[in-house]
């Protein structure tokens, strides 16, 4: 007899599953399917030579502290870097308000580990980031949902959601992930001022936020929490914990990310870490620091926004070209991704097998939501790991499978 | 006013501090003070060539892969080789029963997410491995303590520790941290027979089961378990969970451990995670594979046990020659460490500041101990990071500091 592992499993991972995203993607590992399912970067961006040159450079002059333990709060130099380069964001910190973390996953995880007891709740878009629902899910976490729509959360809606005393708010102000939309500046000011009202803290994650293909920057939520401290004597600042990866700026087999917050807030989550991890890779973190360190990340992410707004521009023509007029979509400013609204009555998990059949695939819907049955009607399509002809195919493959299904439901008959 | 965010943290991290050693560590900076706390391998055997042809080599042949998101299981190779090096250990175990973590403290903090709920008791030795217990405390976990002597866990004492209804065993069977001591086969014998009558699981930890200086290699209870399944019809075998690193073997700033298991708890701890780091970074796990994969490892873990031995030789000859002989200490076989008992009355932290002004650092026991105050008559030193005539040295200015205490509390008047 095998030991009956499962019965000796805590309660909380009867609350963990894996990801519906997870399960379909081992089904799109053949070539010949064009997946824009995943959240991958573009791999002929990573900057391999840049690494090379960095690895050789790390090895012979500080192979030492590359290789050997760490400190738990991460390589010094990289926490000032990254504390500088947010200063061009209006974000005032030095390397004591940073953290560096495995990945900006591992930042959604001790921030869970800090502040949600059983039961609690969190507000969140809907839809909102998988990867945060699973972080939250393993503590206990309930969820209050306000829906999004062009311009962001709508904030009209949160005063109601506030009656459900939520812990903390958990917003991605610029292209959502996975709705592609951003926060704009007149809602961010609300959002903050609800925050400092009902004393209910804001985690800002922004992975992609130096991504942005057109439009204006928008001041980060940490920024403006900031900026009422001179308006307000009453005010408490310090309402915004921020995160942000270098994930997408570099590459995300890396696995570094950071958390921007108070003193107090990081010397915490320093401890938890330790018995988390105890510290992240010093070589992935000496080596990051040394690619980054002279300019040449600025060089690099312009390449970057060059190269995804083309492909972003790609999809949303083919979307034009090749998709129904009943179905919808988000045009980002940034980012990874686009949102796409079928109509009323259409199934994206039944679209989603029916693609692969046409040999394209993207992300149902359902994932993104605390309540999947919500998310029937949607689909994130990724644009940042295909090539534009590639997209164009996928994006005609894709358009035939939902006139298909369209024509079944008997919803429409319009179209090609 | 800035917001109170100390209110806002969950109940679990009340339970959370930083540890002991880390804030005595700290004291320990100046270079004139000969640090024997640390558990930190000797950096001048950091294969450091090896590494630049690895990171050449991978970003000249695999930079995609290594670069782009990975598998959260790890990456393929890395399992296949660990798998099958663990198969000259008899421990037998494929790719599918190995989950790559971000170095060991990962693996507890995982396995803790699994089997702790709030309240429920570990056994553990005592003293034994503070990062465990930093990893076990955040999931609100309760502890039985079996001592332990020079054949490790006194398991004459477990029977009586199972009336406290642990959940799982915790235990170091080689070379424990700190206690330096191994368990007997005997004695692993007995554990394995325990936990198959009580139903209660193992987790290994076998950190430094490859530096072995002396004696003859004990089998690991999880080959045990296994063997036990061929004598009796009623076993149920996979009662336990093993767990290692590589930061002993090649370098912990990579961040690389593992866990082997049977497969319905890899798939759960997979899931888990997920949430926590989604993966390991895949750069430094495909830079290991490439520098251990053709047989490098075996050669170098030669290297590090004859510098290793020289050094715990080292520490013996000088703790028989200017300790005084109330002391006693630990004869390990191998790993980092060694443990000294001080005479009673005596206090491990107070000599430690005293041995700060003789220019010299230990780590004090208490931290070893879930209830501290069992800790104050015990030190951990290390042999692995300082030079035979550091240790020599180190070891001299701490008996002056020893028998100077020992003065102090009139507890004797021996010695030099």
């Amino acid at each position: 007899m095998s030991t009956p592992w499962s019965r000796r499993f805590a309660h909380r991972t009867r609350t963990i599953k894996s990801s519906t995203i997870r399960e379909l993607l081992k089904l799109t590992q053949n070539p010949e399917i064009i997946s824009l399912a995943g959240g991958l970067p573009a791999p002929e961006l990573f900057p391999v030579q840049q690494f090379k040159d960095a690895c050789r450079q790390v090895l012979e002059t500080k192979a030492t502290a590359a290789l050997q333990y760490g400190a738990t709060e991460g390589y010094l130099p990289l926490r000032e870097m990254i504390a500088n380069n947010l200063q061009r964001y209006g974000i005032e910190a030095c390397a004591d308000n940073v953290l560096i973390t495995t990945g900006s996953q591992q930042a959604l995880d001790l921030v869970a580990k800090l502040l949600i007891n059983e039961g609690d709740c969190v507000l969140v878009e809907a839809p909102t980031y998988l990867g945060a629902l699973q972080a939250f899910n393993v503590f206990g976490a309930e969820y209050i949902s306000v829906p999004i729509d062009h311009d962001g959360i709508c904030t009209d809606l949160m005063p109601e959601a506030f009656q459900g005393g939520p812990k903390f708010m958990y917003l991605l102000p610029n292209f959502q992930n996975p709705g592609g939309v951003t926060m704009s500046l007149e809602r961010r000011r609300q959002v903050v001022r609800f925050s400092n009202q009902h004393g209910i803290p804001i985690i800002e994650d922004d992975p992609y936020g130096q991504l942005r293909y057109s439009g204006e920057h928008v001041t980060p939520l940490f920024v403006l929490d900031r900026d009422n401290v001179n308006g307000d004597d009453h005010y408490h600042f310090g309402n915004v914990i921020y995160m942000s990866t270098f994930s997408k700026l570099l590459a995300p087999g890396l696995r570094l990310g950071w958390i921007v917050a108070p003193p107090d807030v990081i010397s915490k989550l320093v401890q938890i870490k330790q018995g988390a991890d105890l510290h992240t890779s010093t070589f992935t973190q000496v080596v990051a620091y040394e690619v980054a360190k002279d300019g040449f990340l600025d060089e690099h992410v312009k390449r970057i926004r060059a190269v995804y707004r083309e492909r972003r521009d790609v999809m949303l023509d083919s979307l034009e070209r090749f998709f129904p007029p009943e179905a919808t979509w988000t045009h980002p400013d940034g980012g990874l991704f686009l949102w796409v609204t079928l109509p009323e009555g259409m199934d994206a998990l039944e679209l989603f097998h029916t693609a692969l059949e046409n040999k394209v695939a993207f992300v149902p819907g359902a994932s993104f939501f605390p309540d999947e049955t919500e998310g029937a009607r949607f689909l994130r399509l990724n644009f940042s790991n295909s090539s534009p002809e590639r997209i164009t195919e996928g994006i005609r493959r894709l358009g035939v499978a939902v006139k298909a299904q369209l024509r079944t439901h008997h919803l429409v008959s319009t179209g090609v």
